[in-house]
């Protein structure tokens, strides 16, 4: 290829793993370089070769169809500011300092993603995405010009225009609270600061919500999911992207309430509930913040932007608002919409010019942690249709693509979870987790949390320790059914066939039914026959609000389920299809994705246009009122049925034909199961 | 005229007193009218005629060339929106609203200026400049769909895109502490809510402040003062410019010393010296918006907007920042430009989502007042060349046209507020505020603050009264110093002439020099020959200063003259010029504008125009700091003369001849005052 002089002049620079590319005149930054095609690197000190987090590799090798003999030709030698701070600071072998290196020639250069000094994040979890960095908190290192009588422009006014210059803001407000401060700083630093500027829309003016003398070269952030049962923070580093510290606690409202409608009753009963539940779940955040700074080893005034998500009800209570107008028809949100504040309008102290933003609640039941959970999984980011499920007390269900998202909320009520189960029990130690029944004896053997053993295997009962069996958990009722269904105990309308009761003596009489048990002596755990009406009931709900959504997107299949949440982690999704809890999918495209929710948050922390990506899709989704579809009854009776392999599509009053059971061999279900229990395990210690 | 049809369709309307015309089609309301004109017409219900706001005056009359032979043909008559707002709240005869009145033939419309419902109101000084209204806050009435579970949009965000859609603000926010109120006074207002929203800047996001269920139709603002020595406040309607309330006190932290040089000695002195100084002011103001309100019959809770001014260390300490360095050079102001806040960021409990504005300050000795002097003045606005004296113990002094303006603060020191003249005083009862010399006998007649009679006519001692003749205030010292050059006393240099003591007993020997002794008796109160010396340098000081900005401006002369503060209400112009404290003007052209910088604060209250206006006009103007200025030292000698008539631009030294003292007899220099008595004590009362 013979290159025309002017393309000569002009080398072509292709930047990594992002693939943007396009030609400079030589002697261009590496730095001025990526910011004009959009690539994101970071950088304090404005091109000083003083803060380091510039840092990119410089890559020998092929580029396009011409070889590269060696970078070095291509890029500009070592400069005295480099060496500088290699010598202060430590640079890596193959790195430079993007602000100092100048493009020579053709080259290919990769923004490094470790964790250290890095421009982009790789999210910790099984399918390896990156979060593109572009906070709504950045730090901005400039030089001040001293006072001079002769233009007596005040020294935050100067400040001011300095970071506008170098850093090209047009417009620039300053926090109140820094106007005491402007003048001692900006002597510490003998008139060198560094300021945190924060900007979330580009319409809005950026604002100078924090000031350091001299180079600060590190910030942090949180991302916090404020669920009904746990509350789950991370302090995560506003430069790297990097996690450095994480934690969970229960939340305390659980003592006005278990479940969301308790707590919404709560604060109906008693004039101080609102303010009482604010104070607890504050409170409670306030001493996360205390762990996870404690953890990292920062200060809280180090720490300047926060995004929270949460359900609704969560959600308004964290805000201060009075969630009453939630508990009833029509569920009417106070705000629905994105929620920016500063973080000491909530009365949490952080620094004092740190910021609050909350994602926009989908509807009245699906809040700020399921618009995290699709931003997370990004439905509205590709074409194949995907359905995700968030199981608690209520079930919050999206579907879609990149063409359309429909979102509703079932009410599964807290079978799931263990409750209003005769032996349930939260998902701890000595919870039964992992059923299977052979099908010719009909004899179970199980697992419980904690133990890495059987129930028929050797060593059990040393391994369940003095904890012992307790009862079953979420995840174990599932298991318990699905194998009970599939071994012929219960029938497709879920009556336990007490006829077995001659063939084993696991099948009990007990009044007018008859129960499954599942332990010999005590404690005595078994599943009943109101146990399995509970369970056909939450997953009928479930399956009724998936099938409405298909309806409005008119298909029979979906391609991809996701399973976020607690509950969604512990599953095995070939049991929760043997059950009809889900519609029929390719099982290798069926995956529980952990806390999305708490991603979901991360991506908003670290990537202001995340927060517009969020807020847009929600107001692009189409919500559905479960309670007002007549639909939806009609869906839930067919649904009620195991499997619920029914016409996807019944006319009402239609009779229906349940297809033929098929029982199946024990060994048949396991396969399509492509994790190992110690993935799983793993996956749950996470 | 014969107009062509479809300018027959298009009838021509005119608004006073603005003068604004244009066609519009027939049946277009009177409001949208004004609005596309630029009219400014207050509406608050928006177009629903309940809130009255909009009211207009249709004239009847001459209209350009051709008669109007009766507006009730060229009017929509009454309809019944019209006639149901008459009824219930009462309609002038005249009135229309705005809204609902539609144009039907040309039309002559009087936007009213009265106090009770206009949008204009009218300067209480002599000169009647009007007050556009353009005001940062305003209240904005909506009715919002009540909630569906169709469009699961919360409360706010439905009242939010209700505001954009009926009242045109493309990005709206929204105060956090309103985000727990939404949902009840949306309920409350049965859907109906008056919101008063802040925007200052065309580019920035309006925000949503405060919410009332139903129509709110009242708002206020304060306007503000803060001067070393005393503290003044006005409380104005929002709605209709009209000062509702106004009130003064003594700034407290007079107690932390009497000049503000000695004040930021404490706060250097004293480890909590600034927080006490803020928190002594802070509590002034609180308690003169106690005062305000109960004087207004308002709540503290109707207050959504507040300006302050202020010299530049009292805007730091209001505002809670140190003000050490503006105690010496350079006198680094923390923040020059003008200041956002909510009222609340200083405490002030207001309507908790009040905003508080602060004007720039101009130079670390030319404060946020000066720029508010100068906002009110208006020496930008016009092409003469106008110089601003505000003189206290700096004088603040600006000189300008709409080309260019110059600005500087001169140390004239305390004399002039009567501190550091041996018989000197605070203007109150007692004080001698005129004084006449005999040219011949050298009897002095006086008059004192407080009484109406001269101390030479009958019924003068019963007038003073028990507190008798107790000093002589700023305005009696220059009186008295003026005559006593006139008759002959002190020569051109300044000097006491002794050899009249043989001519007259007033003339006194004391040690070397001698002193003019006013009073017979008890308390005796005299000129000394340092207190001469002493205004001698004050008025050097600031003649200096003047002389300075003429010579940066290329004049002579000035063509107008304004004296702003205390100070200058109470002096007599012909007086000030013939001690040389002001250069040769017109004397007609030389006028008392009271407080200006209140009233530039009320400027910047209603409209927040005149806040970019000032804010502009400030960066553009050039600061001169007397300190760095050569010229300044050899004005200053030249200036001590009396008068200082001397070459306007005298070379470095180069001799300066001083003009022929000429005595005058008493009437002469009372012929150019244009101002009686009565004008003049009216004046001060206000």
């Amino acid at each position: 290829m013979n290159a025309p002089p002017d393309i000569k002049d002009h080398p072509l620079v292709l930047f990594m793993p992002s693939g943007k590319r396009g030609r400079f005149p030589k002697g261009t930054s590496v730095l001025d370089a990526a910011r004009q095609l959009g690539v994101y690197v970071e950088s304090v000190c404005g091109g000083r070769a003083t803060c380091g987090r510039c840092q990119v590799e410089v890559q020998e090798g092929h580029f396009a169809k011409h070889k590269i003999s060696s970078s070095k030709e291509h890029i500009s030698p070592f400069g005295p500011k480099e060496a500088r701070y290699a010598e202060k600071r430590e640079l890596p072998a193959g790195r430079r300092l993007s602000c100092s290196a100048t493009i020579e020639g053709d080259l290919v250069i990769d923004v490094p993603q470790d964790a250290v000094i890095n421009a982009q994040v790789v999210r910790k979890d099984a399918d390896n995405r990156v979060i593109e960095r572009h906070p709504a908190v950045n730090l901005r290192y400039v030089e001040v010009e001293e006072p001079d009588m002769h233009h007596p422009l005040g020294d935050l006014d100067r400040l001011k225009s300095q970071i506008q210059k170098d850093w090209g803001y047009r417009r620039l407000e300053v926090d109140f609270h820094l106007l005491g401060e402007v003048q001692k700083t900006l002597r510490q630093g003998k008139w060198a600061v560094t300021a945190a500027v924060h900007q979330d829309e580009e319409e809005e003016a950026a604002r100078i919500i924090a000031l350091w003398p001299g180079l600060k070269n590190e910030a942090y952030g949180l991302a916090c999911d404020i669920g009904s049962t746990t509350i789950a923070m991370h302090l995560v580093s506003l430069l790297s992207g990097r996690v450095v510290a994480s934690a969970g606690a229960s939340n305390p409202q659980i003592r006005f309430g278990e479940d969301l409608m308790s707590r919404v009753s709560y604060v109906m009963m008693n004039p101080d509930g609102r303010q009482a539940m604010t104070r607890a779940v504050r409170q409670e955040v306030s001493k996360l913040i205390d762990k996870v700074t404690a953890e990292g080893g920062i200060e809280r005034a180090d720490i300047l932007d926060a995004v929270f998500v949460g359900n609704p009800v969560m959600h308004h209570l964290f805000l201060g608002i009075d969630p009453t107008e939630l508990g009833g028809a029509p569920f009417a949100l106070a705000v629905s919409g994105a929620v920016k504040a500063r973080a000491d309008d909530l009365g949490l102290k952080l620094n004092p010019g740190a910021r609050l933003y909350m994602l926009p609640c989908i509807a009245g039941h699906v809040g700020a942690d399921a618009a995290a959970v699709t931003l997370s999984e990004g439905p509205h980011r590709q074409d194949r249709m995907m359905l995700i499920v968030d199981v608690g007390t209520n079930a919050e269900i999206v579907l879609g693509n990149s063409d359309r998202v429909v979102a509703a909320s079932s009410p599964t009520g807290p079978a799931f979870e263990g409750a209003e189960i005769s032996s349930g029990q939260r998902a701890a130690p000595g919870a039964i987790e992992r059923v299977r029944i052979d099908r010719q004896t009909l004899e179970p053997r199980f697992r419980v949390i904690g133990s890495d053993h059987w129930s028929d295997e050797p060593g059990f009962a040393e391994a369940v320790g003095a904890t012992g069996v307790t009862g079953i958990c979420g995840s174990g009722i599932i298991e318990v059914i699905a194998e009970m269904y599939l071994s012929g105990i219960i029938s497709e309308d879920g009556v336990i066939d007490g006829t077995l009761a001659a063939r084993s003596p696991r099948i009990v009489e007990q009044g007018r039914t008859f129960s499954y048990v599942l332990t010999e002596g005590e404690p005595r755990i078994a599943v009943t026959q109101n146990d399995v009406r509970a369970i056909q009931l939450a997953k009928a709900a479930l399956y009724a609000g998936t099938k409405l959504l298909m309806e409005k997107q008119g298909v029979d299949t979906v391609d991809v389920i996701r399973f976020a949440g607690a509950f969604g982690s512990f599953i095995d999704p070939t049991f929760a299809m043997v059950l009809g809890l889900i519609p029929d999918c390719e099982l290798e495209n069926v995956s529980a994705v952990g806390n999305a929710a708490g991603t979901g948050a991360r991506m908003a922390l670290l990537n202001r246009d995340h927060r517009r990506e969020i807020e847009e899709t929600v107001r692009r989704i189409e919500k559905i009122e479960t309670a007002l579809e007549p639909k939806f009854q009609e869906h839930f009776v067919y649904a009620m049925a195991l499997p619920n392999k029914v016409d996807p599509f019944p006319k009402l009053g239609q009779q229906v034909e349940l297809p033929p059971r098929k029982v199946l061999a024990e060994g048949e279900v396991e396969g399509p199961r492509r994790r190992s229990r110690e993935e799983r395990d793993a996956r749950r210690r996470r």
